[in-house]
């Protein structure tokens, strides 16, 4: 069965537990303690030199970083559903992970960081940043459902969790009607699980 | 012929310009002039919502975001030489990529970005996050020529700029030694270009 190193409250390590219930994957979880520092230990580094959680392991093969592990979720037991594989298509979708991964990650969930977990990032300039990866996003959701095709992929799997816990970071999103909806579409979906901090917009 | 919209001293364009140049793919530079605001007007926003370069054209077909475009250009250009498209390995090529994302541009980047083009982010905060990416690649080259396979791949293209280009953030390469010898690697890799600011290792 798969293993996936976890923590509850991580955004990176939702994205994976969101997809594996998506793709309706069984899995265990091995929740690693963040504030007693398991993730610096050297059992754990031998897993990821990062020290980072997610980490899944599937039998022989380990894999870090939650958008690697997405990428290898959806290529191992996808098909091309979550992952079209010809090159438009394909970097439509990268196009949106890059969103996940600079204005998300480093704008609303560093905001997020600082309110929920006291890190020392600058508020203000992170909200500024992630507020630009909202618009964005609300630009692109303006005339079609899903972001990079005409069905949810990966993409939307990596942008959700961050802007659905925007509002932790103190940044509202009653603002954005195009991704109020597209959050209702993913929650939505078949086999949904949610996690802490994300508010039901059904 | 292929057109991309670019900033001589940009790393995330010069990835592109650097992997055009490997793939010995003819195009076309269409400067895009940053300090005049350029990538701020409707017409550049048109092609790319985050007003940024680099900005690549194949026809009808338009591709932003520096690592979108590297898997672009492999998957349409590349066969899977530069991106494997087994699971395992596919996702050994994403987690560079998302160091490159990560460490290499909001550390290593952005501290070039402070002392390069007086940005106001926290030096000494970029220089810290930027050289526990630098110690995670030169394990990861301790035994291995490439950073994820046997070969290299759109990873070391990703990677190679930023790591490059650390010493303009006061960021020294002389103690990284596994480093110093992949971008010896990356230096004689057939159709290699330089810039600006990246000092020859051979």
């Amino acid at each position: 069965m798969l293993k996936l190193y976890d923590s509850t409250l991580s955004g990176n390590a939702y994205k994976v537990r969101l997809f594996l219930a998506l793709l309706d994957i069984e899995y265990r979880k091995i929740p690693v303690d963040l504030r007693a520092g398991e993730n610096r230990e050297a059992e754990f580094l031998a897993r990821n030199p990062r020290g980072q959680i997610p980490v899944l392991e599937d039998g022989e093969t380990v894999v870090w970083d939650s958008q690697a592990i997405l990428l290898y979720l959806a290529r191992r037991y996808g098909g091309e559903a979550w992952l079209p594989l010809d090159p438009a298509p394909m970097a439509r979708v990268a196009q949106w992970l890059a969103v996940s991964e600079n204005e998300l990650l480093f704008g609303l969930a560093r905001a997020r960081a600082v309110k929920k977990f006291g890190r020392a990032f600058d508020l203000k300039a992170c909200q500024e940043y992630g507020i630009g990866g909202l618009k964005v996003l609300d630009e692109q959701l303006e005339n079609q459902d899903w972001l990079a095709a005409g069905r949810p992929t990966i993409a939307d799997v990596a942008c959700y969790p961050y802007v659905a816990l925007a509002p932790e970071g103190e940044i509202p999103l009653g603002g954005w009607t195009n991704v109020l909806g597209w959050i209702r579409r993913v929650q939505s979906l078949p086999g949904y699980v949610g996690m802490e901090g994300i508010a039901d917009q059904g």
